[in-house]
């Protein structure tokens, strides 16, 4: 290890070491102290204003060739100030998630088993350069009594570190330790390399964030992950689709917004609806900006459009553009969906109830829709009030990550002095 | 890679992609294909049981060096053939854990949100050379929809071959896919390599075995791993404890079955009740046969108990032998337990609610017990019917794994058109 990665692995030790001992004390707060510690943090984030933008100012000076959307994502404005103050007050106004009796039940010889919800412990936590991140990550995590390692990408430091003393404010407010919430505070890449090796220091990962940090991170972690890796969704429209509702919901999931990960990249669609309504899915999503990659199938239909390659099939766009395909049924857009998809969101179009439920239960996604658009895969769409990320893996937690599932399970065994015989 | 390696990872490879495509039948299987392929392997066990023997008997004849104790987990009998056989027909018993909906809302825009209970996938299983194992888990993991890879011992190949015969049976006469459930049939360690490696084909890993298996698992594994490691578990005698049931519940705690991981391995009693209790405690477990390692305040009681080193207290006898330590109430205990436990199982004896309460909402460990023996940790204990083992992670199941646990969720949203705003 050379000399800055040994300070790297001695700065993460010394932060997660902290955060464990913190952890116990957030575990076990009660509701209105971490409510308490949010709603100052909300307080401090607007009286600190000024500080706040200075630092994302000077953040914004230093960074050089960012794309517009990535600078974008790094901009803090007076709006976006008050709108992370509002969403740590909306985590403050949610449900305690710790303590729950998730399932409680007697067993013959009079033991109680009961299910409890409990805090994970210490989160560590990857992602870019958006200082609200920062900001909702820290709300989640402490209202759902775990103690977290906040590490964004060395564009936004200054305005990571000024968000966090809007946090630390909150916390010394309610009397709980300043170790539950921190920011690291270097570009180090090194840093990251030390979180991922921290087994036993920290107890979950989660990465959000593109799908060269998401496979790295599942690539090199010695601690459990909780990936938040790419949504290549898919809408089919089924034969026995209203083409109406097709219209409307396809729009709606390709371009509503283009860049979150429940946008739809792919439209399948089948071979007997498809000569008369492709034209006009295609030509409403052009309308509205949208381009397109079609197999021979679908360009048979609408000669206009460009031709897809196999790879286009594996795209997560991000963009306008959107992957056509002309598929034979359910089986046929089930069988597309396992070729090419993540195992995020899939929705299927039709008034046939025995073909939603044929696609439905076929699908591996974390996410199956029936006449809705993908876009409401989303943690406040759930109701879940605020959300994390969305999870792609199977383990833990599938689909956007709220409270709820920041959490993990206990036994409380209560009994009047029971031998196992 | 060497060539035995590399012939490994291509047969691990094979195998995975046949899992992963029996894993979609196996999962979409209703219940009565999936209890048919049980019932009829455990008839396949029962009507084989000399080529069973057989084969064991040919195992036993190539194994050298073995303790005792494991020679005898490799042994099979006629009574342990027929223990196999009705372990299959218990899991077919039990509930379809598979499409349960585990949680159903509605949302104001009229969607439906609904959780399902989902198979894992391909599951990779890592054990020593005990051939019930081999039935026990193949059971489990088709009943909750999975498909299933299996790397026992090395020592078991023919009796884990035999019995593998009895369940491929079973899966041809239910009409499902015979790689279902596979046994890997190399005793090449390079094929557990390979396992760990296979993200993407396994999506998950459960290790259980010996603290050497689990560690070397959880270090190189890339696939998510469910580790069921070490349980240094806690019986703690607070002073409001009622001596005859502390007494009674500590023997079984202890000397009930000495190598299961729920077995008490640390005594921890309150210094105010200890000099009473204490040589009670310690008459009780000697006569049973129980050795004793104490530390200075026990001894003060105790002079005839061996002293403890540090390291005792950090130990899995797995064994006749207790740690002892006395303690200052239940915050004392919960310091010393989570300085040397494993987060598996504690329990506290008490008849004071209060401290009980303190006692279990401190703790991290997956299973807390007020008044009952640590030995009730276990599946069937708990009423889930059979257990693959007991996870001490934090992520995912904690406590016992039975057939629930070894699903995961995924979300079935109805709509009727919504679009998001």
């Amino acid at each position: 290890m050379n000399a800055i990665a040994q300070d790297a692995a001695s700065q993460l030790e010394a932060a997660a070491r902290a955060a464990r001992a913190a952890a116990g004390q957030v575990a076990r707060a009660p509701r209105p102290v971490k409510d308490l510690a949010l709603r100052t943090a909300a307080a401090a984030l607007r009286a600190r204003q000024d500080a706040l933008l200075a630092a994302n100012a000077a953040d914004l000076a230093a960074a050089t060739g960012l794309t517009a959307a990535y600078t974008d994502r790094l901009t803090l404005t007076p709006a976006r100030v008050e709108a992370m103050a509002q969403g740590l007050e909306e985590v403050a106004a949610l449900e305690d998630p710790v303590g729950r009796v998730l399932a409680e039940w007697q067993r013959p010889n009079g033991l109680v088993m009961r299910r409890v919800a409990q805090p994970l412990g210490v989160i560590g936590m990857i992602f870019e350069s958006r200082p609200n991140v920062t900001a909702d990550a820290a709300a989640l995590c402490l209202k759902s009594g775990n103690a977290v390692i906040l590490r964004g990408g060395r564009e936004s430091l200054h305005s990571a570190g000024a968000i966090h003393a809007c946090i630390a404010e909150g916390l010394r407010a309610a009397g709980l330790p300043e170790a539950a919430v921190q920011v690291a505070q270097t570009a180090d890449r090194a840093f990251v390399g030390a979180m991922l090796k921290a087994a036993g220091l920290i107890d979950l990962i989660i990465p959000r964030g593109g799908k060269g940090l998401v496979t790295r991170v599942q690539e090199e972690s010695r601690v459990p992950v909780l990936a938040h890796a790419e949504g290549l969704c898919h809408t089919y429209v089924h034969t026995a689709a209203d083409p109406a509702m097709a219209r409307s919901v396809l729009a709606n999931a390709k371009m509503r917004r283009t860049g979150v990960c429940g946008a739809t990249e792919t439209l399948l669609i089948d071979a007997a609806c498809a000569p008369t309504l492709l034209p006009l899915l295609v030509a409403d999503l052009a309308a509205l900006g949208c381009g397109f990659r079609a197999d021979a199938r679908a360009r048979a239909i609408c000669p206009e459009l460009p031709a897809a390659a196999e790879a286009d099939f594996a795209t997560e766009w991000l963009d306008s553009m959107l992957s056509v395909a002309v598929v034979d049924g359910v089986d046929s857009a089930l069988d597309h969906i396992r070729r090419f998809g993540s195992e995020h969101t899939e929705a299927i179009i039709t008034e046939d109830a025995t073909a939603a439920a044929a696609f439905l239960n076929g699908l591996d996604s974390a996410v199956g829709m029936w006449n809705a658009s993908t876009q409401f895969c989303d943690g406040g769409e759930f109701g879940f009030g605020a959300e994390i990320g969305i999870a792609t893996g199977r383990l833990h937690a599938r689909g956007p990550v709220g409270l709820e599932q920041l959490c993990t399970y206990r036994y409380h065994v209560l009994g009047t002095g029971q031998t196992r015989p």
